[in-house]
């Protein structure tokens, strides 16, 4: 494995959360009527937190393409809209209840449960408006893909089936393969998606695409052993939500069922198993590279 | 204007109806794992019931240029699948606090509050999964235009947008014309998809549409006056919800502003308006021109 020395990672993360900032404060100005409240809902969602990882993801493999960066920073905003409708859904007293995220009160605090399932409803129609307008016009079918797949992957058969079945699984004794499965919908379908979606848009063929997959598979497996870490030994602060969750509610996580030794040595492997993905392309998959070893490398 | 003897409007509604039902089948097939009660509260919320006006408005509206009722029956059904969405997040307690929805318990209290959420959120995704899959290859720009207008009326600035201002406006003292705002959006802008989808897809120029929006709008304006008569004066066991809410809940509607009087004639107006829209169109507007009167004269 050629160990590529880190890209700028923090100054690239800073840009393209900046970039994606102005994106939903553009969508997201005042409507001046009964949906104001409805505006800063959203806003305290979406705006100004959070590692924006998913559209890190999407202009870091748009760079293998040597893609125009609005196009990525565009399909990237669009999946963390989807993320963030996640997050503000997860969040409500009926499913996780919590009331700490990216730092802030989650938005059924800060608002109340209405105004909470109505933002993350908006922000799930804005990630189709923001995914409608990413400029393919050398090639129309391009947005018609990335619609489909965007749906799919933050459907049933992907986040939203994954949130259920580990709402389902609460009490239940999971397996490590039952783990694997809830997690590559819950996380990984998205994460997929963000990384999928440069490829899409560079008109890849399928095949071409496998080695861009098992790189998102792998990092999307290995975010989440290094969450159930950080879960178990983190920062609240750092974090910006409440940990320890997982071992209150008795839940089967990788570091459960695995032990942290070796959980944190399977993430390792994960690493270096994605950035094998990355052999044919040089300096280009800096920035993929980088993200992969953050993954498991973050402090929250 | 021109008065023509009704279409077939309840074989039409009934072919259309199964139709639609057919589609959600096909997509919420059991997933026989944790997902398995999320699947069961999909199909309890999507199919089997409803008046399924909006796809019955797209099949119409295709009717208008001849258009293969597999395309308009799928589009319609995307909008659909965004209205039940709806449907059952507008039912949960911290919203309407709703216990029965055409003729069954609401999916929350069906199944639990967290499933009713997930079911609202990849019923929601499962409509652009649907609408990205139209067929539309003799132009894929198509395509996009259909979702980037199904995520606008479905968003802040329609119908998510109208739901808030809805909830803000609960002991508010509105006027007509702030009811009429609110219901525009609430309720007006997916009704006016539902037709307009049909115009995106026969390339209709946008000069073109202007009739056929005419007509959507004021459809849309009848049928949310005829709701609130029904809610003041309909059979719940027809209606299949709770009646007597607005009332209760103090809320200003067409009808407490206007009188039940006035607001049946008012109703009416908009239908002959509606028609008249559809004046240069002969047999081929039947089935647009029997919802229309439709939209004030059922009972439920």
């Amino acid at each position: 494995m050629e160990l590529v020395v880190g890209a700028d990672l923090l100054g690239e993360a800073q840009r393209v959360s900046a970039a994606v900032d102005r994106l939903f404060e553009d969508a997201l100005a005042d409507r001046c009527d009964g949906r104001d409240r409805l505006c800063r809902a959203m806003r305290h969602a979406a705006i100004g937190g959070g590692k924006r990882l998913r559209p890190l993801l999407t202009v870091a493999a748009g760079r293998l393409f040597a893609m125009d960066e609005d196009r990525s920073v565009r399909a990237g905003a669009a999946v963390e809209a989807i993320h963030v409708y996640s997050l503000i859904h997860d969040d409500l007293p009926c499913m996780d209840d919590d009331d700490l995220r990216r730092g802030k009160p989650t938005v059924h605090k800060a608002f109340d449960e209405a105004t909470a399932v109505l933002a993350g409803d908006c922000l799930h129609a804005l990630a189709f408006e923001i995914l409608a307008d990413v400029d393919t016009h050398e090639d129309p079918f391009v947005r018609a893909e990335l619609v489909l797949e965007l749906s799919r992957a933050s459907g049933i058969d992907g986040m939203a089936g994954g949130q259920m079945m580990d709402l389902t699984a609460e009490g239940a004794a999971l397996d490590l393969g039952a783990i694997t499965r809830l997690q590559s919908l819950k996380t990984g379908a998205l994460i997929e998606f963000a990384v999928e979606a440069a490829a899409i848009m560079a008109r890849l063929p399928a095949e071409a695409r496998l080695p861009l997959k098992g790189y998102a598979r792998n990092v999307g497996l290995a975010f989440q052993i290094a969450d159930d870490l950080l879960d178990l030994g983190g920062d609240e602060g750092k974090a910006g939500k409440r940990l320890h969750k997982d071992e209150k509610a008795g839940k089967a996580t990788f570091v459960s069922l695995m032990g942290e030794q070796r959980a944190r040595a399977q993430a390792n492997l994960l690493v270096e198993q994605a950035i094998e993905h990355l052999h044919d392309h040089g300096r280009e998959a800096d920035l993929l590279r980088a993200i992969a070893r953050y993954s498991v490398e973050r402090d929250r």
